[in-house]
């Protein structure tokens, strides 16, 4: 992996500027992160939810395939690099504020959950009055009857 | 606003149970939040990225309107309580790991965005051979060529 090239990061000085005018100025947390969504191109389905430093958004950049920096393990991650299931970058967004990444992305191979299912948002909230009891925990509502692939196969 | 009821999150104490069981036990970060990605129900499109505690996300499930937290004026944020921007929501995800929420919400009003735009995302950012200069800010893109609404119409 390539370090960043911070020569493409704005300053962040100006608050107006980067809501209005058109330097990339992303702005790290105090971790250095930024999250970035990863939706599917073409069916608009958010996939995941991920988090870039500096390092793996100019990885990003340059190869057009989503890396990330994995949290748990505290690396550069090239999302695929072992499942195959590779992120192929069509659009980047940046929001208002640009503290926040959208990738618009073709998903390689059968889904981007490590879990098996096609997206990481695979069960659902229920709220108002589909919350059956006040007072204990919530039950989450499954999305797919089945996963998309084992992911015993994959991450072996 | 109300408070949180707690009784409503589970306990994360159990990671596999996190992933594959059906209790909602979202996961606030070190600053109690946990980050909320408006989509618009219809369309798919992103308009945002903003952040929950456990209050804003009890409001949520409550009303069935976007409730987030705002960083910047640290307070419970009913979103369009000013703008009648409402978000209404029509479903709720929560990811493999539960520590993002995704709100496809029927948005209210001309857009999301106190900007002026209908998403948040109006900017994109070039990437690979789309990038000019390798030493210099990266320019994003324009969207669109105008806003959908005058901010200044709304927020007096």
């Amino acid at each position: 992996m390539e370090t960043a090239n911070n020569a493409w990061f704005g300053d962040r000085s100006d608050h107006k500027a980067i809501e209005n005018e058109l330097d990339f100025a992303p702005k790290f947390d105090e971790s250095g992160l930024i999250p970035a969504i990863a939706q599917d191109a073409q069916s608009g389905e958010v996939l995941m939810v991920a988090y870039m430093n500096a390092d793996a958004l100019s990885d990003t950049l340059r190869r057009g395939e989503a890396v990330y920096w994995s949290r748990s393990r505290q690396v550069l991650w090239h999302k695929g690099a072992t499942s195959g299931h590779v992120q192929e970058v069509v659009e980047i967004l940046i929001d208002c504020d640009q503290d926040a990444l959208i990738l618009k992305v073709n998903q390689k191979g059968p889904g981007c959950c490590h879990v098996g299912h096609q997206t990481c948002f695979y069960r659902s909230v229920p709220f108002k009055d589909a919350i059956t009891s006040q007072d204990q925990v919530i039950t989450l509502n499954e999305r797919y009857s089945e996963k998309s692939y084992d992911p015993k196969e994959v991450y072996k």
